[in-house]
């Protein structure tokens, strides 16, 4: 792994150039209808810890990332998965579904603007995602594997599925399989699309794909169970979001199904497990390691 | 043209052409999870005329079209199309929008489900779109091309912007150019984007292309003043949709801006425009007159 200091800069160094992709690849905040690209910017820019972009970029590492085309897209990668990201935050925090007010500590974009406005911000969010990536200047086939990739992930098999499947879950007993399969749709694989698409970028073989597949699915579900972890014990101005509504609606959270205890200890068995699986790249994986870590550990 | 009868045969096997490649695109309705697969089935086959799937086959008619990778091309792209024109409806329907519980004479996707279901079923069938796209057999090339078309022309610089500006029309006083250019983005983009796929499949040359986007302009504003017309003159049962809304909610239409009579004349000039964009093409551009034909037509 990096010395923090390294990790720190590291960090710092992908955090802003997550956020130069978004202020370049967005279309400008004036562009015809104004309020709409506004309204855009706000719900993609409007700050967040930029996980996706930054396990983009850190996958980017894992192979042959020198030539400028293949740094395009990274970049084209990195912005298109916060675009899919924010869409989906967007839609997600609708009164039809969660119903929030808040989030990333400012007003939703519904509560912002207008529903309406949220609905379209969403629907051409997702658009703009494909459009990114069909558009960048790199090889046609890394291009084509991105989006069928980033398709698969969001799609009605992925993340739009497992939110699906989270609807129909209140009230339910689901058990923990059944939870598991939900949040591997719902944000695991958006997840583990994310350095998907730095593998691809960078012209990863087969079998490393399968070393950060096995990699992310284990990040993916420590994830998750941190997010039900800090849902359960921190308050609404740390998380940035409403807290407590998981349990607050009756749904069931990995906390309530395990125990907060067994939770934590779950999360630090899977960052185990998705170190493990970079041991064959090497000093290249550090910062994927250290990712990890951070996603597991943060919020403490 | 064709004879009244070729062209008969022609909307029949191509109708049921689009249907067949909506049926093996789409993912089954007992896809996990079934209920988000079985709605987007019953938001995507639902009916409807089809003109955009149609319009794909007729521009395909105008350049090579022989081999079956350009055949899996014009299917690929009849479904995508169909598929963000149905994702487009779906959303249009919802309480926040247009508010209607009616389309293709059954109830809409949002009171068959529910709107959480609605808003989830119009965002998967957007990204079940270009997944179509970027994994259909043919030339990686064209796949990229209709995907740039796809997004540029159903996001916020095309139908999603179209509708944000139609938003803000609400109680406004829109005027004709104002009012032509909300629908050259709402609703003529992705019927101009529909012969342009057809035209990307079949690799017609620039100037092709812009022969095609001539018509295409033109008959996608003779398709939107019809639109209006049949609104301030047909009941419901004959659209199959709620019928007088756009007048009741004070939006400006082609008729209040333009009067009955001079809006019908408008719209039978346009259709000349658009025939006479397709001579060079010879007698492979029959369909696409015919079915030009057809739009301005309709509902008589």
């Amino acid at each position: 792994m990096n010395s923090k200091l390294q990790f720190e800069g590291w960090l710092r160094t992908y955090g802003e150039r997550s956020e130069l992709a978004l202020e370049r690849l967005l279309d400008a905040a004036n562009t015809n209808p104004a309020r709409l690209h506004e309204a855009m910017r706000y719900a993609a820019q409007g700050g967040g810890k930029r996980i996706r972009p930054l396990l983009v970029y850190a996958a980017g590492e894992l192979g042959d990332n020198a030539s400028t085309e293949t740094q395009a897209a990274l970049d084209a990668a990195a912005a298109a998965i916060e675009c899919i990201h924010a869409y989906s935050l967007v839609h997600d925090d609708l009164p039809c579904m969660d119903d929030d007010d808040l989030r990333r500590g400012r007003p939703t974009v519904h509560k912002a603007y207008d529903e309406a406005t949220a609905l379209l911000v969403g629907d051409a969010l997702q658009t703009r995602a494909f459009e990114i990536l069909a558009n960048v200047q790199c090889d046609v086939n890394i291009r084509l594997e991105m989006i069928s990739a980033l398709a698969s992930a969001s799609g009605s098999r992925g993340m739009a599925g497992g939110q699906a499947i989270d609807l129909d879950s209140v009230g339910k007993k689901l058990d923990l399989a059944g939870l598991k399969q939900m949040h591997a749709m719902k944000t695991g694989a958006l997840l583990s699309c994310s350095v998907q698409l730095g593998g691809i970028a960078t012209q990863l073989h087969p079998s490393q794909m399968q070393h950060l597949a096995n990699y992310s699915e284990a990040l993916g579900l420590a994830f998750q169970i941190v997010d039900d972890v800090l849902d359960a014990t921190a308050d609404s101005q740390t998380l940035g979001k409403t807290a407590g509504k998981d349990a607050a609606n009756d749904k069931p959270t990995y906390v309530t199904l395990m125990g907060l205890d067994y939770a934590k200890q779950a999360a630090k068995d899977l960052q185990e497990t998705a170190l493990a699986s970079l041991e064959s790249f090497g000093p290249k994986a550090r910062t994927l390691k250290d990712l990890a870590l951070l996603v597991v550990n943060r919020g403490k």
